[in-house]
């Protein structure tokens, strides 16, 4: 089997993973304390999309770790491609609701600087949600790249 | 020389590079004729993105002629790695800024009803320049894959 760092069945892989899941629950958790946030459909989907991420990692992470206590290969072809296509599909979707979050919450603070003059809108929340969202995707990009790097090992 | 179709060199990699140009542009005309779009930081960025784009498809068209022409080769290791990074890094700004733009024109559209209220506001104009950055953005991603494939099948 072979070792790239941060890929399936490795223990730098569910490192990577468990980072992941705690920094999408950080995320969602101060975006949810934002009074109203679901009024924004930027934030609704950022929510959506941080939720997936969750459940994806964890799943991941458990996969990693009764992998590595058994002994079991994730390695093969068929797992891999799997695993590598819902990292892509995930990591392009989590961006995007980065990205989106983002752009609304500098239009609140800076274009029409909306959070000077409506105290109730939770603009701070808003702002560390996005760049907790954002560190969520580097880490997500980063298992996609060790899964794809260790896929096309294979051809 | 290997044939990779939308990669560097090759006819189909001049027009997929055309059509980059072609809805960069469009997108571009859209937007600008949009009033005060250069209030909004998102529109701003992607008004400036979408100008690189059109920089760098230009220029790749004319050199991918010029190789035709010339029977020039450039799928050389040193030259593919160049437009491969940079059109990774173009994508990657290319989806961002249509994402972050999308963000903001549905906002105005649907939470917030802007665009009925306030008639100036040009959210045709917006929406359309969204659409065709999107379609931008993916015709980028083609012309990126394709590049990445063939430096991969060098290793």
């Amino acid at each position: 089997m072979k070792r790239v760092v941060g890929s399936p069945g490795t223990w730098s892989g569910v490192a990577l993973r468990l980072s992941q899941c705690a920094f999408a629950a950080a995320s969602t958790f101060a975006l949810d304390s934002g009074f109203g946030y679901s009024n924004y459909s930027a934030y609704a989907y950022m929510d959506t999309v941080l939720t997936l991420q969750l459940v994806w990692s964890l799943y991941l992470a458990c996969k990693d770790i009764f992998a590595l206590r058994n002994k079991k290969d994730l390695h093969t072809p068929h797992d891999l491609l799997f695993f590598v296509v819902i990292d892509w599909a995930l990591a392009t979707l989590m961006f995007s609701g980065a990205c989106a979050s983002a752009s609304l919450t500098i239009f609140f603070m800076w274009d029409v600087n909306l959070c000077g003059a409506y105290s109730r809108l939770a603009c701070r929340q808003f702002a560390l949600s996005v760049t907790l969202a954002f560190m969520t995707w580097l880490l997500q990009a980063a298992s996609s790249f060790s899964g794809f790097w260790l896929l096309v090992s294979f051809f």
